[in-house]
């Protein structure tokens, strides 16, 4: 049980079965895309923001943070980031080090980001520059709107960007526990992606950028990291379909119920969860004697070595999941 | 008019609509890509290829290419390539020069291979490894049978790894004047790609690696460029019911029809065409008193400077080509 | 006090005056670089290795990890060592992620590198294929050759490449409490190096390549990576002065007693040694009123923030430091 | 016969041995590196600028283009260039394509210039940004105060940077055909470089940078490349040596009439010199016979293949340049 193991949601394939028989300019520069592009702009108060829409979240963070630094400089990132961790070096791959600190339950704090600065102090090392997080993290807990702004203030102090992969950022706003909104986001990151593969789309990320100094020559970056799609038209129509009429969090808040639902289950079938949020994640340990269920993958996803109360699991919920694949679920236990 | 300004063709879509409710295992892991991939080996006659599915072309060649070269060696391409000219620097952007050289009609020669490897004699200069061509050419045109047998015997003698850009691979296949097969194709190269956006899929390319020396860990440098995409199954579906069936084929002899009508109507019309092809690219020098109609690129696309002949123009035609399109296209002149 | 603030011994300068008034070929294709190139092959028993000369410890490090590592391998190092801290990622510039594991006293131990090997188990993870160690290490301290065959061990059960940065490597062979021979490191490595710039040259290091797989093209790398000095013959003629009869030995042995000579003055005066080894480098804490001392780096190094016990400070002899430089530093105390 | 087959010149010998017993700061954080950059700050007229001292001219070049651009930006450069045909892609495996230009013997001329930036207009094209010349040039040609002026003018029109290599450029100052002083260069150009390694040192380029756009950071972009000596002092005292007193003038002097009577010795044996140019490079065509001396690349260069005037060669004379020397290369024909 996963967010990306399912096809678009009906209303977005709904959208792309009417672009049948009509023609488009190439590579993004379509009027649908202009239109999804206008909305994103809207709804993050940003009417100054320039939108990019590319097709996967390995693909996006490699061409921003490659767009957005020289050479010597360094990223600044928990060591549970998908970059530091799931993406095979992709940002090593385009020159950068990626400095992890210590993080709590996936967030990063001040403190952590003060101390990584501090100890990079001349031409010997290299030079931090752009702060990484992920909202939801990848362990489905959310930064508050203070949490954010203590970021966004040590970011200030020590001249660093700062970025938020949003893969799950749907999910955070659609949970009533995170109070920081998609416009206080906006006005705090310098660039961050509202994500749509794992959302409802069959794929697509909506890359915002709000930082001048980050915008010239985007599309030059897109298209040199193979991340220009030339039927671009295909995400401006699927974003449309998803954000114009708040399908979105339609979809989020389904998923994070779902996740809820199958909290409950375990914790009533006495499986021990470990990681307290409220997004659409769930963290517990499977008994020893369950190992043969675990090759299983496409139910759930083993999250690291046995440790002493039992093997590591994650399932993650979607717009798609069922009530059935949550008793399903539940019943494995 | 191009062929990447259409979404999918409707037997591709209803493909893809058949996923509707069912779940998949993530990355290109599924049964659907699994198919797929025995599909094109069963087509290519050879059952031992690694086949990878990737969502564009420049993203396939930056990801093959950067994955076969050791950092000193370069790629050696005609000057019209696209991956000289058109993708950004994406080749040099993972590390590696490339090495023009003169072509005919969009075709490298023997001759002119030599001639680049035997200038590149020492430690001061790239070591040439890998030559790169597309079929059909940026022109067009097609390498027949013997004259890619010689371009793989001019590879061997000079260890070169052939690589070839199949973008409108199925167009040069549905072309009579062509008598390069796909199993022969996949009996020269080392690595090839079959492409799909421009050939009826909403995207996707096929890229097929024969030579063993090549396939290790290429999922790893697929994911470290973005390459693997989450929804890896929607690139199987597609390329399932694209190929399975002939569908491909199907689709590129219309469009190599369609080109073929405009061209016959051109000439009726005194238009003077430039380079003589025999699949879904037309070219031709437009007069000078329509650059107006210049700035549509919709319709077609500037192909260079002004020249004494009036200015070079594309027209690529597509398997979603009309009638009406056609003959709209020739009353602009 | 470190070990790369005088010129060099005078015996290499006498070396180098006798280059006056002849003619070399360049790029290290003269007959002193093959004498000395003969001179390291005898010395360390491998008459089948590769020898290259370098001008410096960085440039050496990224030269021969990006030549010997694919795009999505990795690195496996103490997160002391001087690539993962105090070469401002010029591993991550060629590339390549480095996996910072645990170490004891700067050495890493076969569990580390088995757990980093065993967290990375899929392509949307680097794959560990080197494992970069320092003898001495960053904190002075060596590999016995037990540690050293079990680190060989651990790699090859995991296919891992190992590497040794050899920076201050005499000191190690010139001490008496290290058993691990010149030769028996030079069957144990895939690759090492041995400094010449901190002990006794100019500038200098010399690479030694063992394993057949990684000799390939070495000298084009160099090239590319502005590492094939024009003038080579002049490492050649310095390392000749320095290895032919012993020279770098007898430097080492005089760089480690000023070491010991420290130390023990320091003791007396009652200051607190918070690494214990046989080499050149002394780590101390300095009392807080020493702080106006602190800014004096041709003295010593600041080696990190303030802790409890005082100011960690490093001290690092030399062939060239005199009695009269360690008196005056015990004096500081 | 070429510039960097001697060792250093006795006075730079003799400054070099002056630092005996001395101590000094690492990494060119001396003060005979500061001194050093003061003499190069009055020479150039330019008390502004920030000078930087490498080793060689290929680590110069990477060091300084990696640092000044963007990874979608290129280099527009003659083909003949060093960087483009001699640095084994050092450019590229740094990021960067090299748009190759038609050159006048070695020069560049506004007009190709403005036509490399011309045809690369969007994009789906690297963005033109560092215009890269030599003075002298690889063909011993230099631009003259008119020629640079009009360089400049067409990268402000076009907002590139201009960047000269001058391994030789103390031969085209003291030339006495040659009207492009320092001054005038350092006015002009936003970085160039002043070559030491073939005019008298043991090795070392000192790298001025004027436009204070590109001035940022460059210690860091230096140590991660490799280029942050550790006796970074080596290269003050070189320079102190070289440039304070005209020493570095007087070698150029020298060199450039030794090529003067060479040519005059050729030209009366009958042999066909095919460059003109008045500093230290002969181009020359050998004698079909003469193909057995062709191996002697200490006396000099083959030059590209046989044409139908013979095979071309080049001599390089030096600083050190004997008139035996030069009286037995006329014997050679």
């Amino acid at each position: 049980m996963n967010d990306y193991n399912s096809s678009a949601h009906p209303r977005v394939l709904e959208a792309l079965a009417g672009a049948e028989g009509k023609r488009f300019p190439g590579y993004g520069t379509d009027e649908e895309t202009a239109a999804a592009a206008e909305v994103v702009r809207r709804l993050t108060g940003r009417p100054d923001a320039d939108v990019h829409f590319l097709a996967g979240g390995t693909q996006t963070n490699l061409t921003a943070i490659g767009a957005f630094l020289r050479p010597h400089e360094a990223v600044v990132s928990p060591a549970s980031s998908h970059i530091y961790m799931h993406e095979t070096g992709a940002i090593e791959a385009v020159g950068h080090k990626i400095l992890n600190i210590p993080a709590e339950y996936g967030k990063a704090t001040p403190a952590a980001v003060r101390e990584a600065v501090a100890s990079h102090a001349d031409e010997h090392m290299v030079k931090p520059k752009l702060l990484f997080i992920s909202q939801a993290t990848e362990l489905g807990t959310a930064y508050s709107l203070s949490e954010l702004t203590a970021l966004r203030q040590v970011s200030d102090e020590h001249g660093l960007f700062l970025y938020v992969d949003g893969a799950r950022l749907a999910n955070t706003l659609a949970s009533e526990a995170c109070d920081l909104t998609l416009e206080a986001l906006a006005g705090l990151a310098d660039a961050f992606y509202i994500g749509g593969t794992k959302n409802g789309l069959l794929f697509g990320e909506a890359l915002v950028i709000t930082n001048p100094l980050l915008k010239e020559d985007f599309r030059f970056l897109m298209k040199q990291r193979g991340a220009l799609l030339a039927k671009g038209f295909l995400l401006g129509i699927q974003f449309r379909a998803l954000l114009e009429d708040g399908l979105w969090l339609e979809l989020a808040r389904h998923a994070n119920g779902m996740a809820a639902r199958l909290k409950e289950g375990l914790r009533a079938a006495g499986v021990s969860i470990f990681v307290k949020n409220d997004t659409n994640q769930v963290f517990l340990y499977a008994r020893p004697d369950m190992k043969p269920l675990l090759e299983k993958r496409i139910l759930f996803e083993r999250w690291g070595p046995e440790e002493k109360d039992g093997v590591p699991i994650r399932f993650v919920t979607s717009w798609a999941t069922t009530e059935d694949e949550i008793a399903a679920a539940v019943e494995l236990f």
